[in-house]
């Protein structure tokens, strides 16, 4: 078997390697990871600059190939240059991220953006996340990964259509088992703290926490807090279906008399 | 009315400032875009570093706010700290962008982001596209954009949902009307030319074409390539509905056990 690993949090990331080790019980596992710490990037493509290649070596072997860009760009890459005379892979899986990826930060999330672009691509794929950013135990996320590659190897998925798990932080055998949920809409109460530099110049620093999650646990944000790993099946449709018949109503115009008026 | 406006080709971009010429004919419009050029960043929020934000003036006036981040940063920004004293704009207009924003690029488009920003806070918001990249007369996207603002503004949208709008690029007189559209799913056929820099290191750049537009005019590309404004309703929320009920009888567990094997 064929594995094709990224990551937004850099090709040295503890999670990535944790999902590496585990990963390679299965077969064949190849890492095309950012250079550097990508989060936050949402699904960015690198397209007015040139991408530049390294490979990385670890305890004197070949781990992996760090790229000068972002997650999307790691396997557009992956597929459309560096491994080009491999076989292809038979799953992508992108992770494992410090840090859920669940609610309105989905879009935000640059390792679910690496999902999206391997369903683009027509290779099953999933994004992994451990809900916590302190001392992170990878361990059952990267077990449970392990778990998941053969059921998204085997399940036919619709065109487009990928898997967005998030796994809570804590020891293994105080998870409660696996929700299938629906990404959360939460808002988050943020703040930008206003400070001043040496050159007295404001500047602005992004805060914020999340508020009103979910009560139902079939949301991504509640089965986590109640200990359950989030299965959220996603794509990359954003037409908002039930809308089409009621915009075609409103019989909207374009009245080119006035047109450079 | 007071109409924010913003866009990804940055504070000095032709198809923004044709896009405030346009709207200051409806109200108060306030700019806060990105100080730089920010095509492709999708869905990006700057976290680890601090935004600086500059005011721009042109022909001796006021003209707005230019910010060190993304078009998701500058929406932010606008609501949480510069705007925060003035009354609530009553609708956010992203664009006019160079180049069409159809089909998966959608995901990738930070003039999109910026709409999508807009309707996380839960204020009535449109992108709007020119579907070229060169001599581009924004004057017939212009006009459309004031005719949609009380449009967008009257019309009950659900909550998070909100207009992806495309104009073809051709004089308003050769505009065939309006299409109420579907996000298309062609592919692009990729390709990323291998070059060698001066050092003789090898860097990678991508390029790529679309291939397999839809043939039906319900699709936003094949609108545009008809000549008819293209108009998609759109929303942030991923989730791929009718996989939940398929995922649970997968019937997923977690082995606890194996956890750390």
């Amino acid at each position: 078997m064929n594995i094709l690993v990224t990551n937004d949090d850099g090709i040295h990331a503890p999670g990535l390697h944790a999902l590496v080790q585990s990963l390679k019980k299965l077969g064949k596992v190849t890492v095309v990871a950012p250079a550097t710490e990508m989060s936050a990037v949402g699904h960015a493509i690198t397209l007015s600059d040139p991408l530049k290649v390294k490979e990385i070596h670890k305890d004197g072997q070949f781990f992996g190939f760090a790229v000068t860009g972002t997650p999307a760009d790691c396997v557009k890459i992956a597929y459309g240059a560096l491994l080009k005379e491999m076989p292809a892979p038979d799953i992508l899986v992108s992770g494992i991220n410090l840090g859920s990826n669940t609610g309105i930060n989905v879009i935000y999330s640059g390792t679910v953006s690496a999902a999206t672009e391997g369903a683009i691509l027509g290779v099953p794929s999933f994004a992994i996340s451990l809900a916590t950013f302190q001392n992170p135990d990878f361990s059952a996320a990267a077990k449970f990964a392990r778990d998941m590659v053969p059921i998204v190897i085997e399940t036919p998925f619709p065109s487009g259509v990928y898997l967005n798990i998030n796994v809570p932080a804590v020891p293994a055998k105080e998870i409660k088992g696996i929700r299938i949920t629906r990404q959360g809409m939460a808002r988050y109460r943020e703040e930008y703290h206003v400070r001043t530099d040496p050159r007295n110049l404001k500047y602005y620093w992004l805060t914020g926490e999340k508020i009103d999650i979910e009560t139902d646990e079939g949301y991504d944000d509640r089965a986590i807090l109640n200990n359950k790993i989030s299965i959220t099946p996603i794509h990359f449709d954003l037409t908002y279906y039930p809308y089409l018949d009621k915009l075609e109503k409103l019989d909207i115009t374009f009245q080119e008399n006035n047109g450079t008026s």
